[in-house]
């Protein structure tokens, strides 16, 4: 077979964070298959074929892109940020693993990017200078039973705590629980910060304290970041108006 | 102040995972500051005065940044993979914290990047496909009880838990240690990955279960993965020999 299958990760948004791997395969594919929105955001410089499709379609989308590379094509199956990490990756595998016997013999490569956790950081500083920890929270995908234990963990363990798909249109009241969690189990001046759209148009960030946390702020675009108890925020000194101050995790844990 | 500093990280070992804004930085900057390693695997093409130094003196590393920036110099602290995981971003900080007050006025920025953990996933699968934990194991920077605690955490919580740092010369105890509570804590079988040298010459990835991983594999240049209940592995059909398993934790949990 000539065809190959590689799954790349566009980084979180902009385009000065997407790796010479990710654009060297989009410059080489013949075929690209994503969600519309990561579609859309391709760069202009792209000549593949497009191949959009609806949110909650993953595996059907990677079955097709399996099927394609089966085919012969060269195909980039895209997710934003890095696809091993909430994105594309693992239903790749899932289809390959429930498929056809000879999408095993494809060449399947991951290739890594920036995922928006640390596109997050970066724009605020280090939250995450020490250990940390990294929650969806969609039930579509799992019970709300693991996520609460998992919540409760990683508050036992006092890590800093990272969320992605913190809420949409269909669960708003999954967020409002982990909050109530949240708040039952980290003292209410542990630092967080609610991060949307990062490194796109519309970027907003908003750091605030566990008990005067707005959850109003937070959308299906969010990342919400909470601190451990020695994350920390230092003022800066500078003149230019609307400069947030920075929030960082010391690497000391005392 | 016409001065700034920019924290950038490098990516994990390769230069096809550096991003454009970090290769931006590095050829715009009059000085780079970073561990000698990092330093010496700099794009040739970079003419910036170059500073390397010793590992274990990152707070004099980032005041002597601070004082070139303050002084004018467009200066570049780097760190491998993404430099607020682990790296330099919060030494940094914690130099502004403790240092000048006109350091505060200085136009300071963090740049992410492919931090090891998301390079390490993408050359054995999907391992991150769920919720997962990020610990590094060394006692210079916090007690080993909280080690302890978050280890246990991180297995109450069935996350999958990726380990920096996980050894040095001077405290292979740490390590023992830690897979004596990972072994107590998590079944035999668990999926388990050493990844060493990601992206760099001398490449070495081991897939084992918990019960047979073999310690000696794993060096101060290892990233060390373990899984969930739910990581499995995925056999290629590949008639490559050499070709390792697939490793992907699924999206759903049951």
């Amino acid at each position: 077979m000539t065809g190959w299958l590689k799954i790349v990760g566009l980084g979180a948004g902009a385009e000065k964070w997407l790796t010479p791997e990710a654009s060297d395969i989009l410059h080489t594919a013949t075929d690209i298959i994503g969600y519309t929105p990561y579609v859309n955001a391709l760069p202009k410089t792209v000549s593949a074929k497009l191949h959009a499709s609806d949110n909650g379609v993953e595996v059907a989308r990677a079955e097709y892109a399996l099927s394609l590379a089966a085919g012969g094509a060269k195909v980039a199956v895209v997710s934003g940020g890095d696809a091993g990490v909430f994105g594309m990756a693992s239903a790749v595998f899932e289809a390959i693993e429930n498929g056809e016997q000879n999408w095993r013999e494809l060449d399947i490569e991951v290739t890594p990017a920036v995922t928006a956790l640390l596109a997050a950081s970066a724009r605020i500083g280090a939250p995450l200078g020490h250990d940390f920890c990294v929650i969806s929270l969609s039930t579509y995908l799992k019970p709300w039973e693991i996520i609460e234990k998992r919540l409760r963990a990683s508050a036992d363990g006092d890590f800093v705590l990272a969320i992605y798909n913190p809420t949409s249109k269909h669960r708003a009241e999954d967020l409002q629980n982990a909050l109530k969690i949240m708040r039952e189990t980290r003292a209410g001046e542990t630092i967080t910060i609610i991060a949307t759209h990062v490194g796109r148009a519309g970027e907003e960030i908003t750091i605030s304290t566990l008990a005067d946390l707005n959850p109003e702020l937070i959308t299906m675009n969010s990342l919400l970041i909470i601190g451990s108890s020695h994350t920390k925020t230092l003022a800066r000194a500078q003149k230019k108006p609307n400069k947030l101050q920075f929030v960082y995790t010391p690497r000391f844990y005392k």
